[in-house]
């Protein structure tokens, strides 16, 4: 079935708005503009408001690039915190991940995308010059690159790590290995390799 | 992975609503937020006016109850189009299906529902009193009736029918039977001793 007319301009307008967003099309679109003719005024101003004010109120962190609603965000101003580790990430939903860990009490640094000369984005683009000025201020003890484990994360490791490596500071990077879970049949042999070379004593694999 | 944590109000805000929306969860829901956020902030503003401004104001056909940006709908105003023949739906997708298939030329009446006492919706709750009273006034030669072949669309078609038996109009209802292109293996018993009831001349399928 191909929905193309629409009863009216404003169902219409809405569904062609809702097609732009990543992984709906054209039935799911109308699904939802139908869900939402369906709900409460107040409910579907609000919903409509917190997308307006989300894009024009929402903050860049000074310090890490995380968004944020205050000028420096709750991970950088929180001095409960580690304050001479950095994790350096690609995106927002990274530091989601590494915090939901528990696993992480220091802060972050986030670049805002990887190297990929493929789509035109250069050390230039990314947040690395701020992040070397963080380490220049002379606080911090260590690097943890978190990057992905593509062509190009490790092209940005190393960049990073040939910006840095001249400052007192240690760089990281993340364990790779067999994941929790999984049986060694059905690992790729990069990452089994990678496992091997790493090895950790037993011991400490006991810990968590 | 569990997202709990929000870097900012405004995005976890904008997140929450997102996942009030039908067949959308928390990861689905921060995809399309951080979408929005990488937009223009006119695009944005935009997207969120068209939600609003959907709701407040879109309209319902006075006559046929379908929604509208006008008092009357296209549909019912249009004069080219066969006055005297109402195909009764469900809701206002089932009038974008018959209209996408080009073969109908006549008026609708949207129901906004079919009978169902499980939901709690009686008769009351639909536009069958407003049906009637269209097709008191005389000018209405056929029903079609095209509710779902669910229980509840059969008992709704049932209610109708004794609504209007006593006027003189004709009323039908939609052919079931094997879709075009199915195979007869694997068309269920119902449908297929259904088109084998209500089988047509051979030269009347010709047609289309």
């Amino acid at each position: 079935m191909n929905i193309e007319k629409y009863p009216s301009k404003l169902l219409e307008t809405a569904v062609n708005e809702f097609t732009k967003l990543p992984g709906i099309g054209r039935k799911s679109a109308l699904r939802l503009v139908l869900h939402l003719l369906r709900q409460d005024a107040e409910a579907v101003n609000f919903f409509g408001n917190s997308i307006i004010q989300l894009r024009n109120e929402i903050k860049h962190c000074k310090v890490c690039h995380n968004i944020s609603d205050t000028e420096i965000c709750n991970i950088c101003g929180n001095h409960a915190r580690n304050q001479s580790v950095i994790c350096v990430v690609e995106n927002i939903r990274d530091v989601m991940s590494v915090e939901n860990t528990q696993q992480y009490n220091g802060l972050y640094h986030v670049l805002g995308g990887i190297i990929s000369p493929m789509d035109g984005i250069g050390p230039a683009e990314l947040e690395i010059e701020s992040l070397v000025k963080r380490v220049e201020e002379g606080t911090i003890v260590e690097i943890i690159l978190a990057l992905s484990t593509t062509m190009e994360g490790d092209t940005t490791n190393f960049y990073i790590f040939r910006k840095l490596k001249d400052f007192p500071v240690k760089i990281t990077t993340l364990a790779r290995g067999v994941s929790v879970g999984d049986e060694l049949e059905y690992t790729d042999e990069i990452t089994l390799g990678r496992s091997l070379t790493n090895r950790i004593p037993y011991e400490s694999s006991l810990g968590k």
